[in-house]
């Protein structure tokens, strides 16, 4: 029976700040107690971390990353093992992956194949989401097993025809199941069909280059998509989770149905609320390394997500982490955007953009953790687990030193990516130490974890409902 | 040269009510001046009118007709010849039918077979959309021969799968086209993807009646197939007319476009006005009467509909014509609702029925011309031929009694079909006297006029544009 | 009985745009015909004027001035008899002003008062407005007798405590008066008792410039007190016309209140379409002569004025005619921009800044006569008299040369007011000849007028309304 | 040093549930450890509580009471002794009441006579707003030292006039200085003005029955009000909290400013969840009971409300405890409801109702600890004293049994007050015992209390902003 006692922070969770100390056994939280009481003086244990200055606060929940993953030809350039490993860098104890179906074949094999991908490779937990590229009987039927099995979560696609595409009767049959079988749905919302139309023409015009990917992508075609996804599961009575929301008008279109009360639920990622089309057209195709779908967005879209962020229309940044080197990847689109691997890396750098986002004043501390510990987790099934600190808990935990300095760049991360999308960005704040499940991944910034300690996690279905 | 007077009459445009005497001229309206004045005295003509005590009003204008149309394997029971004597009859001068192209063929060949049916069997004048069911680099580029032919609409389906529904990227392209040669886009706005989906879970489970005709086909696909196309339309630059809105919901999305300052433009039909679910529920299949697409609603969406009207948020009311039998047609669909042919007929009750509101306070005398004659004539460019009363527009005037009372039934009417929507309502107001370019069509309410009387409109663009 | 006849110009009305020749008989509109036909020909007529190549519009309609008004211890500096005959240069042919009643006094006493005023001394036709000062039991009963004199419209006051205000209880029963007796009331939608709070902050601050004026009186304290004033006339069952709408919070409130079928109105003024806060920011206390309520905006409004006036959520286009001199006048704000007289001249320049509009491409050519004619003419109970082109309509006609070129300035305007705001503005469109009641007023821009032509104007109620 | 163990119990929060035991020292929460834990196992204790199948709860914090409060002539039933001690019997451990400053005295004076009526007398903690009655520049001075001393709220009416009521120029000067000194700003938001006319109108034709009570006090007169107050916020850039919202108009108001990301909250009361203009139109008087302003509300507004508690745009439910005897209070106003003195009892219902909103599935079991103890807490100043259970926190703590059942009646209750207002009401769920500051005032349903252990709260500002 290991114990561990963290002394002396400032315990920030989605709810409270308390000078706590927290005590730690067998990988779980077992007490809290007030810092300096006669009782916390009392506690022993075999590792004391002093925390005294520091934060301390749940390990980050990432829900959306793409580890290994195919596309256009190429693959995501982090590995479970480097991914996890760069996560765990940037405070983040949990991820939520996409297991992908091919068309043709079963939600199983996509799932065994991602299973053995992930296992033993893994610095923290992990779980999976179910990627449904052909909605037919028999997928459908097996989206219950997989919610049996703790895949409680689904995404479809209304972009990518011909790879990921579902139409919308695919799409309202996966969201009557999942109305069932209490599975929640995820939407890539962006109308792919019309957008093709406008790259064929693109690119028949010469217009290649890498900011055209964000001009063809239009605002207009998100917000249809959100808001066509939104009435398909109102016909279906089922929750709706829409991925990386870009686009205020989009936005917009979640906070008219949340007024409504609808169970409709979104998430950006910090690309959206710190990057935009000015970094899509930077030259020499240095462009192509924001290469992302949903697009960025011109600068004013940034003020209306954030303030998206503080009035609970959207609930959750996630990553979307899908790094592609530029060189030998992004290169592949030269002369053709269209060929670019969408995807940018960022696993690593959530935690501390976003509290950057708390120093700057666009999101208070609790929000931080709310929105990227708490939110997700119950979101995906994993509260109390994860995402917060009390008895009971696993002792997913990080000391977070909110004065430290550091400077983002490709020659200090972790991701296994050959360039920073954020590079010689200042931030605020740093990770000190992380524990999962009670274990030291990260100590005072040394690497301390292995791949195999993170384990596979069976997911409950979303806790915001029923 | 011929010459008639119409004295007397209360002169009702959109725009004006005036008591004066109206001359006409080689089929034209050569002057109006003040009933009784010396000028209107003088005026010797070969034939008088007396509309003492009536209404002068120009002749109706239905955008939405479909006579003879294939569907289903049946043909609508009106033939141009039956159907433009009726829609004498009920005092419109002027229809708009609708050419279909037929997959995998031109519209050429479409516009062709229209021609041919129509031509030298119209009692009355007449234009045609066309319906595109296969959008493709030909058809787009004959859309530009049409529009310089006097075709200048073109109706796309966003619902019956594999017959005439084109997906977004076909919608997209047309209306960039259209964008680009001023034609307008109509556009049944029905999320027929999901639709079919409803349906065959429907008639799965039992539920075969007429009035799940009404279910499956909910509003919300309505509103959100309005919103996508508005969307789209909104990406391509185009101009927009919605066909058919039946519901609330659809109206809603309408009304925040317009306030946007969008070009887009609604119409309703006599049958959501008057006609609800209620309707539908008619024991004995006798519901089958009022299946079409989109369904009759609820009743408390007519209010909503009337207050439309009266906003301006609907422009105009069309009948969408399309009778079919109930004996052998309707029937068609015992046992499974989705096999009866889609329609309802109306094209004679159109401007009785508009009359009715106006009695019953729903409607202006005058709004009732603007949504009746005026606005589609406008709509579809045939103004200042059609839709009013000025010196030099074509004398299609009808004399209107505002007084007279009728009651709509199968037994009076002069369609060719075997049932009526409206039997037993009565009716304040009944045409007296209709003219065709200044020629009696209905004289004292016996018919005077000739198959082949009326000639092919050559259309303007819309007029509500540029 | 003298005949003149308007040959060859094209007649735009409301509705129509028509070639035709017009024949006045007796200071009406005897008939109309199409021009060149034998009948048009064959009419003879005392006075005949060409009008090929211009417009024959209905003379304007201005449905807000203030000739001689007395504000802050001084007058408006037209006359009755200057300002109709500057009215009558710029192609207005009837005006509506307002008629005060003082507190304390009652409705009568203002009323005949303004008679004095103006009878003898107009130049064209006139009609009053009465405004409400002092809302008490036996003014409220007035109202009933005033509407049925003709002066069917009471204009309150949310600003200006102490001299017109009114308080939300006054105006609840001024409303329910209205519902009752069919009157129309007009509204000052400013939140005048928070405006005075941060006048007196500003002053005390030193902020005294006439910039100052624009920012203390809020787009949001316009738009509250419209926001309030639909809410009071919805508790009455009252209609509802805002005066001089200016900020677009102001009108989002309207299309709201419009969207859901309320009889609520929305009139704006030319210096709210051409000239913004950067006027009054003009060095040297130039800003003074743009000093009016409510105040210039910024310029970023015009465009959603110009928006709401093609989606017909403002109907109207009046002046607010009020001029005060700079000199001896406007100077009384210097050190104290809340003693500048509010207003601004303009009665002459309306119909001229709304054709530069139609050329410029915010409104077409119908809807130019629209807002400017017609609709006002219906507001406030003067159709078919006034407002259009018909048989039976009063001749209040002018002939327009649309290509003529025109600088407006003080060198050259008949207001007598000692500055232009338009100064230089450069005009395409001018007016060449004016018909009052048949009676030319201008011809071929010689004034031919007098003063005492102008008749008071028994008016009807709104003919929106019923 | 005393001692206190809470073994076995779901300790539930506004963020998490959790099953835990709770030390509590010298009157706070010490530590949290998993139940059955050798660390929880191992606490010692002089008390040890048994709360294994109940909830461990923070004790309820109402923030809106009027104890002893003078209205038309007499004085609410319940005083500080018997309104706080039947606070404790509803497991409700701190009240903010209202101090009221009297027209033409000092704030001073009314926070004195405050203090006089609690000091000694209260069985819980408690806090005072103030009402600001007559807001001048002494008033406004006044203001900065009250939020020094932990008085941090004000309260404005926009009802009332001639007692409480303020105009838009007293708002907005308090809510200037509100903004400058942190204050925050509540507000009574019904047009007092407008329904005063309508009172009066009603008095004199004959409606003197409760009812017209409600049907005077217009919803729309409430969200008036609201869209004012939030504007007037926006121009003085202040927060602002509007008490008992009851229509759901104005929480439509209140939405569209939240959505906007606007510093304005809104709190509810459980009279306008759970009961209806049904109870004020109960024949025999007995509609007196429920005469409250804001009124009472047709059926259809409780989901309305529901669903702005679910959607977070009310944050808040407290009780606007202000009981007036039926016989001798209620009754001064028979044969003119404007005399029946305004409020209700409720003060020992609140925690109780809400958790049958639970059991009814209108909120989640978190939702309810939030509007009913966290936010409060947050909203008034008090975190993290009150309104969670944590290290540090005051140990306020209710153990409560969800699974009992109970009857609320006037034979039962222990207001001072002769009736129910839920007479009869069937409730799942009760309190056990409830602790302030780890002292029992009820044990096991017994009260063991005192007058004199309640302690003025000196409150810190609203700590949600900044």
């Amino acid at each position: 029976m290991s114990r561990t006692v963290i002394r002396g922070g400032l315990v920030v969770t989605a709810a409270e700040e308390t000078l706590a100390d927290v005590l730690i056994e067998d990988g779980k939280v077992a007490a809290l107690a007030s810092s300096g009481s006669a009782y916390a003086e009392g506690w022993t244990a075999d590792r004391t971390i002093d925390a005294t200055g520091k934060y301390v606060i749940p390990g980050g929940v990432d829900g959306h990353t793409h580890m290994e993953m195919p596309f256009g030809g190429t693959y995501a350039a982090d590995t479970f093992e480097t991914g996890t490993r760069a996560a765990a860098w940037g405070g983040t104890t949990t991820i939520v992956d996409f297991a992908i179906q091919t068309v043709g074949h079963a939600l199983r094999e996509g799932l065994d194949a991602w299973d053995l991908k992930a296992r033993g490779n893994c610095a923290i937990d992990y779980g999976f989401h179910m990627i449904l590229s052909d909605v037919n009987e028999s997928a459908l039927k097996e989206m219950d097993l997989l919610v049996g099995e703790g895949v409680t979560s689904f995404k479809l696609f209304m972009a990518y025809p011909g790879v990921f595409y579902s139409d919308d009767g695919q799409i309202l049959r996966a969201m009557q199941r999942a109305s069932a079988n209490a599975g929640l749905i995820m939407m890539h919302a962006e109308n792919g069909i019309a957008i093709d139309v406008l790259v064929e023409q693109a690119l028949a015009e010469g217009r290649t280059d890498p900011r055209y990917h964000g001009e063809v992508r239009k605002a207009l075609l998100e917000s249809e998509a959100t808001h066509r996804a939104i009435q398909l599961a109102r016909v279906a009575g089922a929750p709706l989770y829409v991925v990386h929301v870009s686009a205020q008008e989009a936005l917009a279109e979640l906070t008219q149905a949340r007024d409504l009360g609808l169970p409709v639920f979104g998430e950006t990622c910090p690309q959206y609320l710190f990057l935009s089309t000015d970094n899509l057209a930077e030259p020499d195709f240095e462009g192509a390394k924001y290469v992302c779908s949903t697009p960025l967005r011109p600068v004013e879209h940034q003020a209306a997500l954030w303030r998206g962020l503080r009035t609970n229309d959207l609930q959750v940044v996630s990553t979307d982490h899908c790094p592609f080197c530029f060189t030998g990847q992004k290169e592949l689109g030269r002369g053709d955007f269209s060929k670019i691997p969408n995807g940018m890396p960022g696993v690593e750098h959530r935690m501390d953009l976003l509290h950057q986002a708390v120093v700057d004043g666009h999101i208070s501390r609790r929000r931080w953790i709310e929105i990227a510990c708490a939110t997700p987790a119950r979101m995906f099934g994993l509260y109390p687990r994860k995402g917060t600190i009390a008895p009971g808990t696993d002792a997913d935990i990080v000391v977070y030193d909110p004065a430290a300095q550091q400077t983002l760049s490709v020659e200090t991360h972790h991701m296994d990516v050959d360039y920073s999308a954020y590079e010689g960005k200042r931030i605020t704040g740093q990770v000190e130490t992380v524990l999962s499940r009670g274990v030291p991944v990260i100590d005072r910034r040394e690497y301390t974890g292995r791949a195999g300690h993170g384990q596979f996690l069976v997911r409950d279905t979303c806790q915001y409902l029923g």
